[in-house]
């Protein structure tokens, strides 16, 4: 009897797939569940069955649509000459919450990392370079993660993408906001000293 | 275009209902349920939404039972002369954990806490008395959390149990498995220190 009983058990399985969720916080998840009224559960397990009928990756720039029309996509919003890379669909909507930027997307596949099995392959580099080609676009802006594996797909980009005469542009890296410098690590202080501008 | 679609704002309402989900880690589930295959999703949504039609609260006891038998309640397998005391069905599980214990449980319906409107008429006290005097209790054990609600509840039913002439017991209080006395807090150190024993 020291077991769940099994659909308990099932519950926490599933809910230790989500990102960061270990066995005790599963199930402390699950035995939260069932104290839910029955009708936001009924509500959370719906959303749950219908997300991927409801909102489907946009064919041309892979960000997130829930209509016909991708809204990230729309020529008359959006200023075609310029693209952003990004590696997931999430990343515009932290890009559109600045209110700096208007032009278009790209989600790339995933970052590299060949120890991952995630290889030059997987970025969909065709597709994206016909974009380019197609759309008159002016610059490209890699807005990826300031990680390893952020850095290197950077880098693979920037080289295949020199080979058309586009512009290519990465954010800046330096101290973020808000940061007193005795608790900026040496790589960003050392980044934010090489990228110093005049003022 | 800075807000997420609404079957994902939808879904993301619905994850932050989960204790300890704040905003920015229900949008880190959100994203990677869409990142899921169909089938496990399906699997998830179905598994919530059949939870309480496959698991409910034991008529007896509160415990959660699948079958039409709770386990917990088996004469046949349970001492039925001493009876635990619990604030959630999840504590019945720990405490099988032990393996020292065979008796039954008894689900409170939570703590007292008078400022959250929990009060004494919600702990079900005529069920439990009722128990009490049915089967021939001859110990009761009041395994509530050793915090100040845990407290209250317990001096509680202590005083309602003396009534009756049936022992009650508490978990004893003092240091936990594993820790060096430095790292004790100062009022686990002096429950230790009262309660210590000849060894």
């Amino acid at each position: 009897m020291s077991k769940y009983p099994l659909a308990l058990q099932q519950l926490i399985a599933s809910l230790k797939m989500l990102p960061g969720v270990g066995s005790k916080t599963a199930e402390r998840f699950a035995f939260q569940l069932l104290t839910w009224q029955d009708k936001p559960l009924e509500h959370f397990a719906t959303l749950i069955a219908t997300l991927k009928t409801k909102i489907h990756p946009c064919p041309t720039c892979n960000c997130l649509m829930e209509k016909e029309l991708c809204g990230f996509c729309d020529p008359a919003k959006r200023d075609t000459s310029l693209l952003c890379i990004i590696s997931s669909p999430k990343d515009a909507y932290a890009i559109e919450e600045t209110h700096l930027y208007k032009g278009l997307y790209h989600v790339l596949g995933g970052l590299l990392s060949p120890l991952d099995g995630r290889t030059v392959e997987r970025l969909g580099l065709p597709h994206l370079l016909q974009r380019i080609s197609t759309l008159q676009i002016r610059e490209v802006i890699v807005a990826l993660d300031s990680t390893l594996e952020g850095d290197a797909t950077s880098l693979y980009l920037k080289e295949q993408l020199d080979k058309s005469s586009i512009p290519v542009s990465r954010l800046a890296l330096g101290l973020p906001m808000g940061s007193p410098l005795e608790y900026v690590d040496g790589g960003t202080l050392a980044r934010a000293l090489t990228g110093r501008y005049v003022f």
